[in-house]
């Protein structure tokens, strides 16, 4: 365990990055009040014919697979492409990518056309590396990988930072893996909770420099993971509902000093 | 009324039931987290080209008409017939099936295609049972049909369990019909709290048995009243935001020498 | 600043008027909630084959251009002209109306065919009156145009109510401007209060006679927005998860005492 020290979080809340977000209905609502929590500005939108303005604008662009359609995939490849033209990061979330042909396709096809960054739990991640695992509809499932060669492999697979979220989150850029041993209990309790996190990191690598992806990517997940400590003191573990709400709380009154005094991390965990 | 034990809401918990969602843009959010609070596993999706994967690993598949379009219509009847085939039980939730010719249309095609069970509210159920009702938009309306008798009817002219569902819910299977006096006045307040009792329905019959369907469906209306009765303890009237809030920790806490202490429940009314 | 006499409030839960929403997957739970709390029965649906039914039967109709598509942008017509052809008002919420063509264009061909009252932020209301404006995705962005002009020229140019909101709100007919002054720094913290105070407005516009439009979107913006004043007590700026659930609350139980008392308003602020 180390000290961490947070360097994006005031310039989340300072430049107010535009995140565009491709989505789904279980998450939009969510997803967009904690983007604003944390400081930054969400925009929704999945018309192919807006996505390649609104990418352009927007400092991040996040592609969620959770309910995906033709329009949907239509919308991100144009998204993708024209984030990537503009140099605006891209997050992808590919939400139960090995639970249908339908997800499994889109996938390959987003992959192909644009660089991303990769954000997805165990079960989704393991399908992306390869590695076998019984994922469970949108729910991570168990399988026997490492979690830490998984989310290496994908880094490495896709030149992307990669970050596996679950009870420990890994996030690997392919060289470096850093394990993030904070969260609690009553994450995985509410939807969209892991939405929300690649939201998150996009809004951290729209205000990082390309260089420091990995960087800003671990301090988007102890951010979030440390709010949700800081959210669930004193709730028992039925309280989602409360703790929904004081995430949001918590997302918008988290501060660097916080971070530095919770966070249980291990940046170079398996290098 | 009489003394009833809850059978199947521990073994919801254990199994964590994969529950399949078709359903609107309003009540995603609130039934995928009022899903996972009772204990079972939520999966939203809308696209016809994965629909017959997705039902067939399902435990149960729910339909709500809430906003339907020519996709999700499709995807129903793909999903309906998926789900017959794999003998993955189906609920069907009319939202305000009189309103439109194309909810009374696309009903009827559901209808044609599978078998189900269904729960609504009076006004929606009334019209499947044929009898003359005044609904309002999504909101039940008044009529003077006599509610356990539309559900029976219902039950027997569609060979399905029937939930009607509202100040008291009445659950018939053609032959039998209970009646629940639980429910407090919040839960119209709330929208979308219908959707998630259809939804809990889901989780509740997919742990069940075929022959005790109607047991199953009885327990998750009892579960659902009696958490709402909890949970609105010392709100006013007003305070329907807090409710929905406190629901969702409440499906979570509820257990079962609750449901048999406050169930208000008359199990053969209607005989 | 002037003493203001609520006059439409208790008539909205008198005669709980049916809203119908075309609206977006942000925004539409939160919006449901908050015409059920303040007192009217929501309705979303968005397929175009249903909308002249639809709206014939609703007492406002409300369109949120959130998240346009074809078939959004269809049902959007529909709508609006049958509830024009049924003396039905609608309101229209250009969300975002500058950042794509695909958003100008449907703006453009909504206005053209039928009457409406407008309500959005000073970035949107800004390019619906022509002003040069630096708006930021769907959030207002600054300008140096004079707020109350702006939503005069909207008025007077599109024949509407015109409604900017914002840190102070402006309501004009195009002949009379009213400013009010109320309102609290959490409202912009959570997403889609834009979209729930037009949806209200849709409310208090339908149950006033139409020559009373202009008080009947004041009073709805007043009660919004002391409603929210209400909610905030004790809260700090970072509460906006517990804010945006005491605010459904608050819309509940707001009278007209309150409004009347706390009521920041000039309603001959530019004549």
């Amino acid at each position: 365990m180390q000290t961490f020290q947070a360097q994006f979080l005031n310039v989340v809340r300072e430049r107010n990055p535009l995140i565009h977000n491709i989505t789904n209905l279980v998450s939009a609502n969510f997803t967009a009040n904690g983007l604003l929590a944390i400081g930054a500005s969400p925009m929704m939108a999945e018309s192919p014919d807006e996505m390649a303005e609104l990418a352009a604008i927007s400092s991040a662009v996040v592609l969620n697979l959770g309910t995906p359609s033709d329009e949907k995939v239509a919308a991100m490849l144009v998204a993708g492409v024209a984030a990537n033209r503009a140099n605006v990061p891209v997050v992808l979330d590919p939400v139960a990518v090995g639970a249908s042909q339908l997800r499994r396709n889109t996938v390959a096809k987003l992959v192909r056309h644009f660089v991303y960054r990769d954000s997805g739990n165990a079960g989704e991640l393991a399908y992306l590396a390869g590695v076998d695992w019984q994922a469970k509809g949108v729910d991570a499932g168990k399988g026997s990988g490492n979690l830490a060669d998984i989310a290496k492999t994908v880094a490495q697979k896709f030149s992307c930072v990669a970050v596996l979220s679950g009870e420990q989150d890994f996030v690997s850029d392919g060289k470096q893996v850093a394990r993030l041993s904070n969260g609690v209990a009553l994450f995985p309790k509410v939807t969209a909770s892991g939405c929300l996190l690649s939201a998150v990191v996009g809004a951290f690598v729209a205000v990082a420099p390309r260089e420091l992806a990995f960087q800003a990517a671990c301090e988007a997940c102890m951010v979030y993971a440390v709010a949700g400590e800081l959210a669930a003191q004193g709730l028992a573990d039925s309280q989602a509902g409360t703790f929904a709400v004081r995430l949001l709380d918590s997302l918008a009154a988290i501060n660097e000093e916080q971070v530095a005094q919770f966070a249980n991390v291990d940046l170079d965990f398996l290098t």
